[in-house]
């Protein structure tokens, strides 16, 4: 069956956390707090110029694991509800061998796939397929990058420039980006400022695609001093994820996407972090219900948030909880020599480790979270070669310090609250730097 | 004194040409015609995906040119009407000596001046005082670029990323693009990339920056195949147009600017044609008021037909008159041999040759173009070096085709009237080629 969770009809109210039995004394004074979510009324974020944090509780009304779609080939959609850039994102297996929900977001004949030397081997031969099956007039092309973070540079997204003007795409054409993370940012950054925009349809073939980066449209590539810092804000068309290209994942980039489910239950679905830790057995073992579930709700979480803040003036900031220690370790230990989602785990327990040192959090809850991420075999230490002052300089530059002041996503309240903000005491960042470096 | 446009009160009604004695038959069947402006009202291109060509007709109603601002100091401020995007174009002689006006755009403390080798020691110790004067919390860096079309490309845009990134430039920062059109452009796409967007301000210090690259969010960069081929729709916080940088640009450059001025009196604005034919001498000859009102006068129609049409899906493009051929020559020709005005030039010519082979225009518009062109000593033919091939394959990639077929901004009627459109004889457009090329 199809289920549909549209954003626009949720309502994010103003007003001081009342979830939990958790201390109110901890919360800061002047807190933007984002309450439970109900049945309408509209987000205010008119006063964020002036608010230095935010508190984000649970999620309670998605959708069940029994009402996710079945393996049948009918696809759950979730809709990223954005205006006239809305689009919906298509889960389950065998889509790809549906070539009308591909053909319905293709724009204009002529198609650039782009994908790297791991995955096109295995599926984009299916992908062509789907595309110009029974519709002749479609011509593909296709670009195949080499495959890792450390190709997620200036120098390869040319390639990708190189191909589209070679091959004369016009403003008409449709890029498509088919692989993890990584192919997903690049195509979308091409696409974003090729002819200055063209559409472009995802088709990830990682968890950590499926549940995250393929959704709510950043894109881009990575600077030599920091992740992610040339790219753009642009949305796809589409999209599309067969659940049967998880068949074909190594178990290690398995676990890395993960590490973006965890997130999405520690900020701000407290029922889901709770299912996952009954299933996470069953997540590893590949499950096709339970994977399906868990891209299901990790989309509709997304979905929510990104429908909230677009271009991340407030809220869409806590979806990058642990990332801005996991960029340091992503930048300093060497792009690729960790995966996206290995630095991220690492990171959570970081910031973990700082919301408690504040005392916003309890013991309980770094237990958790420590246990959660070994059960998912994730790391929870950085690499031994990471300093406090390569942690320190890669920070100074993440892009959410603003007027010189590092903006962290903290947890604090409750399992699924958390803030962002610049209101912490540094001594307690100094410590939990040097609690996870050696030097 | 100051005037204001605004654009968004203007109305373009959908409806047969009626101006002029031009007889119907030469427009096509089912052309979308923009008829004169009126007071109320909004434009409709809903359906512009079937619409293959559109007529364009003057602008009546822009400033006439005693209600210019004067050299007093107080600058004419046009406004760019763009929702939330919008901004004004504040125009006059002494504004780098007024700080506010630049200082009421800057957000955050931080400030990048991207400029050129030749811009830099004439101009950027006043815009660094303009934006520092009585307002000590703001630190402004500044990257220095070589000078010309030829290092508009990637490994140029990268110095400013990099300059960006070791300042631990964030967010809240603005860059300020202080040069001519190139710098414009690589300085408004670096700000649209940088952090996936930062804010931006505009000083041109070319008339071809000043009456058209500075305004209307157009940024980018050119590929080795192509020109402006990668790139961002993305809008500055104000431009600001000081008159006085006019008095140290070189004479090439002076005429290279003024082949724009002439576009939008060709296109839509009969009467700022002629009253260009009358004043090329004082235009030539610097005289502060002719330059301040056709400054003014050229933003006001850029500004219109920006506002309608922001990312070019109609009416924009008729801007590019003559611009497909131009940018042949200069890809062809090597970028940086010539001027982009006077390659445009030369594209208004054989855009205008085109235009009466097909029976769409009479002979005098043909030699009333020729005759202000070579007033304002611009070229009418190409190089010798170009071929009828090296135009047909660059012209393949412009960004007007779509699904395979070259659009172009054609003149059709009597003065002041244009098409964009595909609907063109082919063998028109060779014997074009052919007339302008020796092989």
């Amino acid at each position: 069956m199809t289920t549909t969770t549209n954003p626009s009809s949720l309502s994010i109210s103003l007003h001081n956390s009342t979830n939990g039995s958790f201390p109110k004394s901890t919360l800061s004074p002047g807190s933007l707090h984002f309450g439970p979510i109900s049945s309408s009324g509209r987000v205010s974020l008119s006063s964020s110029s002036r608010v230095r944090s935010m508190v984000c509780s649970s999620s309670t009304q998605l959708t069940p694991p029994e009402l996710v779609a079945s393996s049948s080939g009918v696809p759950a959609v979730v809709e990223v509800d954005l205006g006239t850039r809305s689009y919906p994102i298509y889960i389950g297996s065998g889509l790809l061998h549906q070539p009308d929900l591909l053909q319905r977001h293709v724009h204009g004949k002529r198609v650039l796939v782009v994908t790297n030397t791991t995955v096109a081997p295995l599926y984009l031969d299916k992908v062509i397929d789907a595309l110009t099956r029974d519709n002749p007039n479609i011509s593909v092309e296709s670009v195949i990058l080499p495959d890792g973070e450390q190709y997620k540079n200036m120098e390869t997204l040319m390639k990708v420039f190189d191909k589209a003007i070679e091959s004369r795409l016009d403003r008409r054409s449709t890029f498509v980006a088919l692989g993890g993370g990584v192919i997903g940012d690049m195509c979308g950054f091409a696409a974003a400022a090729f002819l200055r925009g063209v559409n472009f349809i995802q088709i990830p073939t990682t968890v950590m695609a499926q549940v995250d980066s393929s959704v709510g449209g950043k894109t881009g590539i990575n600077h030599p001093l920091g992740k992610n810092l040339i790219g753009a804000f642009y949305q796809p068309q589409c999209v599309l994820v067969d659940t049967d290209t998880l068949k074909t994942l190594p178990d290690r980039e398995m676990a890395s996407g993960i590490a973006e489910v965890i997130k999405y239950g520690l900020i701000r679905d407290a029922d889901f972090f709770e299912w996952q830790e009954k299933n996470m057995p069953a997540l590893l073992a590949r499950d096709t219900e339970a994977l399906t579930y868990a891209i299901k709700r990790s989309c509709e979480n997304k979905a929510e948030v990104v429908s909230l803040d677009e271009k991340e003036g407030g809220v869409r900031a806590t979806l990058n909880l642990g990332h801005t220690f996991g960029h340091a370790i992503e930048t300093g230990f060497g792009y690729g020599q960790w995966l996206h989602g290995e630095a991220v785990a690492v990171g959570t327990v970081m910031a973990v480790d700082l919301s408690h040192r504040l005392g916003w959090i309890d013991d309980t809850l770094v237990k958790r979270v420590h246990s959660i991420l070994k059960d998912a075999r994730l790391p929870i230490v950085p690499p031994e070669s990471m300093t406090v002052e390569m942690f320190k300089s890669i920070m100074a530059v993440d892009k959410k310090v603003a007027d010189g002041v590092l903006r962290l996503i903290l947890l604090k309240g409750p399992l699924g609250n958390c803030v962002f903000t610049s209101d912490y005491d540094r001594d307690a960042l100094d410590q939990t730097l040097r609690a996870f470096c050696k030097t």
